[in-house]
């Protein structure tokens, strides 16, 4: 047997439960689309039943919301030695999903039915959002210790300037967002240095 | 007859139906919100027939997106002889109407609806926020012409920055637009200044 046998069979089963219910969730996303996804489909795929599925999440745009907003966490973002690239590799990892075709549809049907449950809205934003933004400060904690942004800096309003453009082009609009969107970003939230429209 | 009532007099019919129904749904969306609002409802309200509201909107959500976002021109933005204080300006009339409870819910929806319909997508796209963005250039213009942004700045990136955030906090997480908040949004733009915790 190999460690990575021994692993996969020292995993507990709801821990495999779980992940195969966001597995063909997301397969089911792809194939069609959050309009009519149900938890009854996801459960077949999955091969566990509803109650299962109803016991970690309790409604299916709970579970889509998920996948759109997978939560990052800052051990996936190692220190590089420049706090820059660990912020450039942050804002990659947000967009990463964003040129997926149903992500843009998915994303708009969540939320939408997300803001007829304002419980459902509430626990989505404590447990996701609240990790991703952990995530965030951490990684521009990393600047200012570094020395690049001053220690009084309101990191929490640069989170939402970087997570508002990658939104907001992304998400809502559909915009690929480019290495050259990425460096741009990184310069004008650390360095202040505004835009260029000729490459620099 | 006064000059006002004599302009009121000369304004076309169709121009004072058209005003009539954004009015209308304007009020719906405030007492029914905008899954209960309905075409007929708002026919009903500034007393027009159905066909009327067809003529300019081909559905619910491209009315309820021309209220959501409406046009910005550039000639509410005067020029105050501070440009930052115009792009201060701009971007209070742009969230305005975030603070509305019904405009977040009814931003989701009619996106939602949008995201189902893209003809009617484009035709937004094209319409409403192509006008916004003039503006928006315009006003990024008078900081380069007074030398407060380089010549070659991309000022649809910046743009997408200022909208990104406006829409990330104010419609999406509903968090409140601050007179502190626009102060740090035109400092980190024009001046590269981050934004501190203290206030400076």
């Amino acid at each position: 047997m190999t460690d990575e046998q021994r692993r996969r069979r020292g995993r507990p089963r709801s821990e495999q439960a779980h992940d195969a219910v966001l597995a063909a969730a997301r397969e089911l996303l792809a194939e069609v689309g959050y309009a009519r996804l149900t938890i009854e489909g996801v459960a077949a795929r999955a091969g566990v039943g509803k109650t299962t599925i109803y016991r970690w999440w309790s409604s299916k745009a709970e579970l889509v919301a998920e996948i759109l907003y997978r939560p990052i966490s800052i051990e996936e973002i190692p220190e590089s030695g420049s706090p820059r690239d660990d912020l450039a590799a942050n804002i990659r990892l947000i967009v990463e999903p964003f040129t997926d075709p149903w992500y843009g549809p998915a994303l708009t049907g969540a939320r939408n039915d997300l803001n007829a449950d304002p419980e459902g809205q509430k626990a989505f934003q404590a447990q996701i959002m609240s990790g991703r933004r952990d995530t965030g400060r951490a990684v521009f904690q990393r600047l200012v210790d570094a020395g690049d942004l001053p220690p009084d800096t309101d990191v929490d309003y640069l989170i939402d300037v970087m997570s508002g453009l990658l939104v907001y082009r992304g998400a809502i609009w559909r915009q690929p967002i480019t290495e050259e969107d990425v460096r741009k970003l990184v310069a004008l939230l650390v360095d202040g240095r505004p835009p260029r429209r000729t490459p620099s």
